[in-house]
């Protein structure tokens, strides 16, 4: 089956998957405040802190928008949708220990303002919140899609460790790593839609959806850290350089490298190697020049449109038009 | 009712217990090396070390315990025990990450071997094994009875962290913090005892076993760290003292403190106080004057008194006696 044409409605554009879900994410937005709640009054400060600078919430609108396109008409999408958005908080905030990140989302981490030990913990609770409201909605289908979700996103996150500043690594190992890290939890919040419609035959192309758009994502995310402005995407550019991530954009410029690039390279993400402004604008000027922004945004939008064909199965209408936005509007917001 | 007199045989020894659950406890660790495998060498690395180190394995040993007691027959406790170890090493990684501590069980900690991203992102993936092992053993009651747990004890440590060089703690928080942080898990791990047997009227007191157990567990382990010597209990000495952590023996001492004592104990547990060997030994001393140590020990045999009584309800046997040693073990192994 091919995709059907994009109309104008559903080009590149996340507003009209944004509009749909609204109502729904208001009610997530408040299971959120009310299950990140504690005793203890720093996990407030800090969960309060994280809600507050919000975000964008794309993978509970997912849940949401999985659950219209499949014509769930009941409550159970809200509470998971949370789940999905607490599983997401607790990896950002276990990501800010390892990243050591200044910059997030146009705020200072929960890292800068806490500390490493608040965010492990915090992390710690959240995650486990997500369990209990995943025990009281009472589907083992559930539990398991966001455990198995869990274990792929740690295995992803230490894999991204273990190839931190390996140059030698392909673009099949950075498909890896991102697939684990980001597109499992993608494909993990669509699949619920089918899941709490009690339709198993749409979890699968749910799924792909879900995947093929994480990976479009992922893929874009890592593309800007060699293009956008902060201004832009409210994330300092040069983080992955810094951290010594080997992203996409790198692996494709190293592999046309001259043996001058490729010293640079090496220097550049050898382990301590200090990058300063002008070691960050030569990168990007190399990164031009073997144009691998664009090779890595022709990558995305191949993601995109796989995401795309996965829809085919649904029947036309504002919700899967919506959804085929969203994919498209992945790709397109690096322009 | 009272609990029954102690016979030799369950006076003060985690011997009989460990007899007791040998054979399951041999399948417990085969399931530990299974699942804690991954194709990420890293983890597998890491896991390794964790797994070698081995520990007392004491939480898993009270599931497998409590299973007996109930006269279990069946094989769902091995795998849960092994849950309960999953949790139990995810929270020392966590830990890890959060004390710096240099010595754990005598042996270097993962973290000062590989650092704080892997022990977050390790633990994350020994979290997030638990729960697909609970998936797979299918229970709601146990997933709400882990997941509850979990949140717990992260909430626990987060107070822990809260309080940490405020002198001005009582006792009652004192234990608000050690039951969330401690006995939680210990209660969890005896109540699946039940869950498994299907013997839901022995949930409760399983519970009230392993919640009074763990708390003079954990009294009895911060009163060692102002007494013991560091091949005693195979850690450092003197850590909770260096970290700033306000325990029972602390509290007790500050409460009956001379108006130079207590100078001593606000500039020692003042933010970024370096503690010196002087220090830690006149920390000692004044611990000692107020019979600090031994208030901390009498504390840990009334919970642990407590434990024994929960047992009432239950007939008499080896495996009950067992159990009753375990809970007075947990008191005397400090002399």
């Amino acid at each position: 089956m091919n995709a059907p044409a994009l109309t104008p409605q559903s080009a590149a554009s996340i507003n009209a998957l944004r509009n749909l879900v609204a109502p729904d994410l208001a009610k997530v937005n408040r299971v959120i405040l009310a299950h990140a709640h504690s005793d203890i009054s720093l996990i407030n400060d800090l969960t309060a802190h994280i809600v507050a600078a919000g975000g964008k919430r794309l993978r509970p609108c997912l849940t949401l928008a999985a659950a219209q396109l499949c014509g769930y008409t009941g409550e159970r999408h809200v509470n998971l949708a949370a789940c999905v958005e607490f599983i997401h908080t607790a990896t950002l905030l276990h990501d800010d220990v390892v990243d050591a990140s200044d910059l997030r989302r146009g705020t200072a981490t929960a890292n800068a303002l806490w500390g490493n030990k608040s965010s492990v913990l915090v992390g710690d609770f959240l995650f486990s919140r997500a369990f209990q409201l995943m025990v009281a909605d009472g589907s083992l289908d559930v539990l398991g899609i966001l455990s198995k979700a869990s274990a792929v996103i740690a295995s992803g996150e230490v894999h991204q460790l273990m190839v931190s500043h390996d140059l030698s690594i392909t673009q099949a190992v950075y498909e890896q790593v991102i697939a684990a890290k980001t597109a499992e939890l993608f494909a993990a919040a669509c699949e619920l839609g089918a899941v709490v419609s009690e339709q198993p035959q749409w979890r699968e192309p749910l799924r792909q959806y879900g995947y093929h758009l994480g990976m479009a994502f992922q893929v874009v995310d890592d593309a800007l850290d060699y293009r956008a402005t902060e201004a832009d995407i409210g994330k300092a550019i040069g983080d992955d350089f810094r951290d010594g991530k080997v992203t996409l954009p790198v692996i494709a410029a190293y592999a046309k490298a001259s043996p001058t690039e490729r010293a640079f390279w090496d220097h550049a993400f050898a382990d301590g190697a200090q990058v300063d402004e002008a070691t960050l604008r030569q990168a990007n000027a190399y990164i031009v020049k073997a144009d691998a922004f664009n090779f890595s945004i022709g990558i995305a939008r191949t993601f995109a449109s796989n995401a795309c064909d996965a829809l085919a199965v649904f029947p036309d209408g504002h919700v899967k038009e919506a959804m085929l936005g969203a994919a498209m509007f992945a790709v397109e917001r690096s322009y």
